[in-house]
């Protein structure tokens, strides 16, 4: 829209680069984004490894404040660029964006920062604003239609799950006990959906023969239920798929469900208006 | 019915919050009793864990009692509300209702109670009240009818995947023995059902070449049935929605059930208006 | 047919009672033929547990000699019945029935016999002679004409599924080496089968971070290509209960696709002859 | 084609045995290399375990020299037969071809060639041969059609699969820390990506109450989601099957894909005989 404008500022230029995605200009901004928040997300995985960290600790902390510097100068141009900056500053994205790029400025401030991991997690925050950048990319609309029409049904299956996982859980807990590893309830029931979603680390397992007879029970329960949100997402899959045939009608002999480039009706033969 | 009444005994008021969800008072009720029964859950797993219990035992202690006395004023609220009290106090959930509310008094009787985690372990059966609440709210019909659907096909599956495993079982343990995990047959189908559901504990797992020879067997089989319990739901689930897509019915016979595109009855061939 | 005769010879009746599942005795002979051997697969099962057997072992070996006797007179009983019988006893169920009760003599026999594991559990092949039993039963023939149609393509995903856990089996071979766990190629492509499928023991575990990102590439394979048997069951199925719908067509409007209880045509309402 | 011609030169004889399989002696080829290539395989495999090549060392050794010769004289047959030798010896299955052939050859160059398992390994790659022979057999192409058709939409999928477990993987890497085993970001997100494609092998596993909750969100997440790849493939194969129903072309127009009742072209409107 505000291409048709004969002469744009600065400012204008400026927020069609960085607030939208559909001139040149905004695309390339988009893709550099893309992979510097990939390089810096790349960058704070390397340094939790403690060898990598001791060998190229330098490369890293270089690295790290190019990162840092190229994302506080993209906020400053948001808040510039827009008209109603606050409510840039204030968004989901906007706090995300300033919480992500703090942290290596703190490193001045707070001596012993090396051990705050917690406040250095917080570039990885960055990861949501590639789910933001994907919004324009992404084509499984569909998918996301399938999802939210089972919303409540996934809901409910979850609820069912928990319920089955608390109980089996405490019935473990008396059969095995302590001794077994099965500690507490709480312990019992995180053992149970370990069990019933098939994921099975091992950590704990049942030793008593009335034990493993639960589990054996626990475990065909939870291979066959795992068809209910396959069975669940598939069919409202398939509805969606549906949903976008051809929805008109024949004049002549009222009959529908017409293929989507259909010229004339399959059953009379009349053209389709 | 009953809001026709022009009066109302306390008897039927009482009635109509404890027993029935579609007065706002009855509504309360519900909701009330879900937080104190979910809150009643929380405090039993608590007090399992033994490091908590420690520290807080005087708490839990005295919010169980509060609990307790809760659940039991709700106990004599339903006998006395209702016209037929033995209906109630013999039916699944009147029993239910006495057994989760009776292990607090037990600690006055039995000495050495604190050891009966079984008694203590019954409050826990509150969790099937949520079942009966959320009957009101459940808007998964359908998904109960399809499951209700393949049931049959269902019982077929885990009848053959039984088999399965007893055979499978039996020849791990020839194979492995029971220097390697596999030291009796239940032991070894139970090892098979862990396997086969690709729960995958390894706890026990085979050592002999021709041992993991079979377990990829088992594995494949079981990547691969997988299919089955999830193609019996799904098409159920999709049958299901099939049908109640065609919500009129036939003015003049009354039968419901056409399909999408029907003008006319199917069964007195009358036209649907 | 043969209640027809008149009157019938003592081999005719036992025939009927033992190879037919129609009459009344026929069907009381299954049933308790079914419980003799589900007791004996118990029997075997109790017996491989030393703790058990050592406890129990003269009653396990008065009931086994109880249900040998009482399986050695159905087979002799099954020979003298039919007419030709050596059709049965090199028949398959035929062969089974022989070995599954030949162990329990060969004690006689055989000196140190406890230890033929071997032997002693050739009783478990009775578990065939259920699924015998079960044929007659069985109502799930859909489902089996299902997943008869679509035997071709699970052989193809099967033959991919091994094809590519050699590949990568082999390719850990080379990054993790012996002295992880990946001994041999084909303990790596063991490994890589029970990651793919989802099984995930833990006995092997990559340890270099290069095994642990391909293991990672593995398990989201593995994870995705699951939904392959599950799409070509659930459009099997589909497929199958598809086929039983009305074949019928309208006469005068040549609609097809009728309701399976319809009288008249959902298009122009003519009755359908 | 080539058969047509009255007389064919050795080369084109050749040419027509090796590179195609419509004819009886290509046939015969092809079965003969299929058997030659997975023989070649369990060698190298076989090879591998230490203690079956330290006894059979010399067969084993014996056998790969015949394969090589064998798979050494299709290589120059191969390269006579065609009319552009370079054409095949840089494409794909020339470059495999010559790769897997050559290891062998080098034991006389390289003294210590027993150690370079990476290039004695390089004979597996005979194994992408099979699946070029494969192509001739296949009969699955509507299954690979349906896999095409949700290449993006399991694209997307992957890329949301590890977006969460990053996330996921940093937050286990706050609470349980170096000292559960999650010593650094890239191995907790190793770690999620076991635990959300319901792998678990237990080598890494959560120790602390709110890891042990977090882990059980991660799970049945896992459960839940598996559904998504399978929704998308089950509807892909159930629309790639419903297209090939009518085969029917129209007669006016040409035009394919009719609905399986029409009994009028939706294109032209002529009726279909």
């Amino acid at each position: 829209m505000e291409n048709l404008h004969p002469k744009k500022s600065l400012r204008d230029k400026l927020h069609e680069i960085i607030y939208e995605a559909d001139t040149r200009g905004g695309k390339i901004f988009d893709v550099i984004l893309l992979i510097a928040i990939l390089t810096s997300i790349l960058l704070v995985m390397l340094e939790s490894i403690s060898s990598f960290d001791d060998k190229y600790h330098t490369f890293l902390d270089i690295s790290e404040w190019v990162i840092t510097i190229l994302f506080s100068i993209e906020y400053v141009l948001r808040v510039i660029s827009i008209k109603k900056p606050f409510k840039y500053i204030f968004s989901f994205y906007g706090i995300i964006d300033l919480l992500s790029t703090i942290p290596k400025y703190l490193t001045f401030i707070i001596a012993g920062y090396h051990n705050l991991a917690a406040i250095r997690a917080l570039r990885l925050l960055r990861v949501f604003r590639i789910l933001k950048l994907t919004r324009y990319i992404g084509a499984s609309n569909r998918l996301i239609v399938a999802l939210k029409a089972s919303k409540a049904k996934i809901a409910v299956f979850i609820f069912f799950i928990i319920i089955i996982c608390v109980i089996l859980g405490t019935v473990m807990y008396m059969i095995e006990g302590a001794e077994n590893g099965f500690t507490s309830i709480p312990r019992s029931v995180y053992w149970a959906i370990v069990t019933l979603t098939t994921v099975g680390f091992g950590d704990i397992a049942p030793q008593t023969p009335l034990g493993q007879l639960i589990a054996s029970v626990i475990m065909i329960l939870g291979y066959g239920i795992i068809a209910i949100p396959t069975g669940i997402v598939s069919s409202e899959i398939a509805k969606s798929e549906k949903i976008h045939t051809n929805t008109q009608s024949c004049t002549n002999c009222l009959v529908e469900d017409h293929k989507d480039n259909a010229e004339y009706c399959y059953n009379c033969g009349r053209k389709i208006i």
